[in-house]
């Protein structure tokens, strides 16, 4: 069980949820203590979004819904913030789109990825990839390994919350990556094929509701969508939004 | 010890060191969990400021020097962050303005309460208040206890790193509160009587010093500077920072 400390009547009280069960995820070894500062980085460009899905986070999700259906091999990526945040989504969206499940945490422990694997397990998982021998290449350290049977074979993998340093080394192996970070300026989210501009616990119901709603749909319909996409444009929409709001705030 | 991850030569070594030294205050029984979430949320705000103290928040610390010095009881209120970043500074600023300092934390805790005590003692602090069975009006839960002969005596607190309900109820309890907070946005900011909008390791040797020219001021001289800070003009200046440095960013 979760302890929340803050009252439900607390303005924050949200913010403060997601904080406690983080930090839950640190007292059972499913999340790093450098995955809450992660956190609390985000927590800020969330603010400055206002704390909403804006219109070019829908575009990002149509988008990713859309290369998630099209994909012929799609791999999910799970570290130790969303197995926390969000486990019966991620499972839920694999079932949903036909994708393998991986286990990858940016400071590597073998005995955190089984607790990772073991808590979605927990929520209903059928099969939970760990990383195996297969490698990123151009990643230094152990935190190029990834499993052969997951990422290496992915043409389409969806790593939220993810490195700069990996993003870019995925897609220089020629996959296609959709990631989900707050922050508009991050490599990550530069370099990414799809990037969601929004918080991890609001995309995944919104995914999730997407692509079940395409799931039918004719491949080129689910193609216009993909080659429609432009994420340059979406990365400046949220910074121009961003931009925007804090001179609105700024002259109150 | 503390075990630093990062290289001396790495370009934010000092953001990774601060980082490490509030990881070990979590190991050590002093950081909260959420302390780090907070501390990665400020963070984001450092970045947007360029991680310097620009002249908003020289103007604040003036201010801030000339209050404590003037007040006939400030209390300095100390938490898990501010007991790992600073404590020397804490114990030197309290001893030059005649303050006393208080330990108040937001996820309450009689044993960290305790270890934050001693902590501050092993760096010579002399007396440290702990939060006794005064309480702060308006605040629910056990987050309303405060040292009646800290806090609730006070005409005077220095609260960096402060939650909105606390710094609300204290202005509400008709004290002048300071508060150190890298969001200008943040209801702590917006409703204190001095917010320095800057980091708390870069404030406190600079506050350390204006309290140490001022303090043979005549009680004037102090009156003139702390009647002319401006906290609604110094907030929107440290917002207009910000908007146009993210300007230039998304230019980029």
């Amino acid at each position: 069980m979760i302890k929340i400390s803050a009252p439900k009547s607390h303005p924050r009280f949200l913010s403060l949820y997601y904080r406690d069960l983080l930090a839950e995820g640190v007292r059972i070894g499913i999340t790093s203590l450098q995955g809450l500062t992660a956190h609390g980085r985000g927590e800020t460009f969330d603010y400055l979004i206002g704390e909403k899905t804006l219109l070019f986070a829908k575009s990002s999700i149509k988008a990713t819904a859309a290369l998630l259906l099209l994909a012929r091999y799609p791999v999910l990526s799970v570290n130790g913030n969303t197995a926390i945040l969000v486990p019966k989504e991620f499972i839920k969206l694999s079932n949903l789109v036909g994708a393998q499940i991986e286990v990858n945490i940016f400071h590597a422990s073998k005995e955190r990825e089984r607790k990772i694997k073991a808590h979605l397990e927990k929520f209903g998982a059928g099969r939970v990839l760990l990383p195996g021998k297969a490698r990123i290449s151009g990643i230094e350290s152990n935190r190029w390994m990834i499993s052969s049977i997951g990422q290496k074979k992915a043409d389409v993998v969806f790593v939220p919350l993810e490195d700069g340093d990996r993003t870019q080394a995925l897609t220089a192996m020629g996959k296609k990556v959709i990631t989900v970070d707050l922050n508009p300026l991050s490599r990550t989210a530069q370099t990414a094929t799809i990037t969601i501009v929004d918080n991890i616990v609001r995309v995944m119901p919104l995914l999730i509701k997407k692509a079940d709603d395409l799931k039918n749909s004719p491949p080129e319909k689910l193609l216009q969508i993909v080659e429609r996409y432009d994420n340059k444009k979406i990365l400046s929409e949220a910074l121009n939004f961003i931009n925007r709001r804090l001179h609105i705030l700024a002259r109150r």
